[in-house]
């Protein structure tokens, strides 16, 4: 298999995860996204949408979006389990899974970022808005998370949803949103650092790594 | 069960389809989102988001995020799938949900382009830019789904890609981002929107439609 992606696209990123959490190799091929390689024609090709990351299977498909590409491992590579049996639990992960993927990142991204500066809003107005909607996402998280059993969001091993907190928590580490006081999403991110598989993930161990 | 809604909210719509698809009548509880009800303190401690919709369901448990009540809907109610066993068939109809439900939607949502008209930004630039990325965007679906048969996205039946994008053409047509040059999505509207379901589910059936 071949996964398109860039060392510091959080989709990227998470699929990364899901497949060192499943022990699958896969060859990568890098395209730059602050250069816009993403917009390439021959890549357009595979992903319309011009975005990363995208997973060619051996069979020649090519997979796109990050939660789409790893319930598909989940699918066909089933242990360890990146979502467990149990219908309402699995709701319950999807739920943190989707507040990250659709209310957070997308609203702060490279593109979105873009475009505000592009008004021309002011760099640090940029990166306010981009502080407030990642710590404003996280409180939630924290909260849709509460009461439950550690040290990974859901439990003893981590899930869909630590694969998307990790890449997320980059991010406010990047745009200065600290989530020091989110003591769930703070030991969540602990276990999730002094694992093999997401170190291995990690944006400084790609090969495209600045 | 309960589903916590707003007649116009096209998270809340998507989950009213697959109510309706599955044959599931819901009692429903109405939270005006222009006027910020989704951020009352009682709603909040239901969902911490503050956002719609949440699915109360009948043992008391609540759940959130449009897409994961939707595989909880069809995972505990399988007929008629909102989703194929085949897994790469799977991939490929999230995949599309996904699109719209992360890359698009929450993009050109209420609360950014309030953010927006809050920078200020003149009205002509909030909805240039709303209808922007909503056109962007589905020109990207229309390419996902090339080649494939209709009339619905992914073949004869509606599947969870189909009930992301009936609201999501909503939007565009109250952005003026007109999709009569996308031949695969303007069919698959169109068999929608002969379908008892998506007709039961539109915004102005709803209880608090203006």
């Amino acid at each position: 298999m071949r996964l398109h992606g860039y060392f510091r696209s959080s989709a990227a990123w998470r699929v990364r995860i899901a497949l060192h959490l499943k022990g699958v190799a896969v060859e990568h091929a890098f395209h730059h996204l602050r250069k816009g390689e993403q917009r390439a024609p021959d890549y357009l090709c595979l992903n319309p949408q011009g975005l990363l990351p995208s997973l060619e299977t051996d069979d020649g498909a090519v997979l796109t979006q990050s939660l789409a590409i790893c319930e598909w491992l989940d699918e066909t590579i089933p242990a360890p389990p990146l979502l467990p049996g149990d219908a309402l639990a699995r709701a319950r992960i999807r739920a943190v899974a989707l507040a990250i993927a659709c209310d957070i990142h997308p609203v702060q991204n490279l593109k979105v970022l873009a475009a505000l500066r592009a008004i021309p809003l002011p760099e640090e107005a940029v990166t306010g808005w981009a502080r407030r909607v990642i710590r404003e996402g996280l409180e939630a998280c924290e909260a849709l998370v509460a009461g439950g059993e550690g040290p990974f969001l859901f439990g003893a091993a981590p899930t869909l949803a630590d694969l998307c907190l990790v890449p997320q928590v980059g991010n406010a580490r990047r745009f200065g949103a600290p989530i020091d006081d989110l003591p769930r999403l703070r030991a969540a991110v602990a276990a999730c650092e002094a694992h093999p598989a997401f170190v291995a993930a990690s944006p400084e161990r790609q090969g495209d790594a600045e």
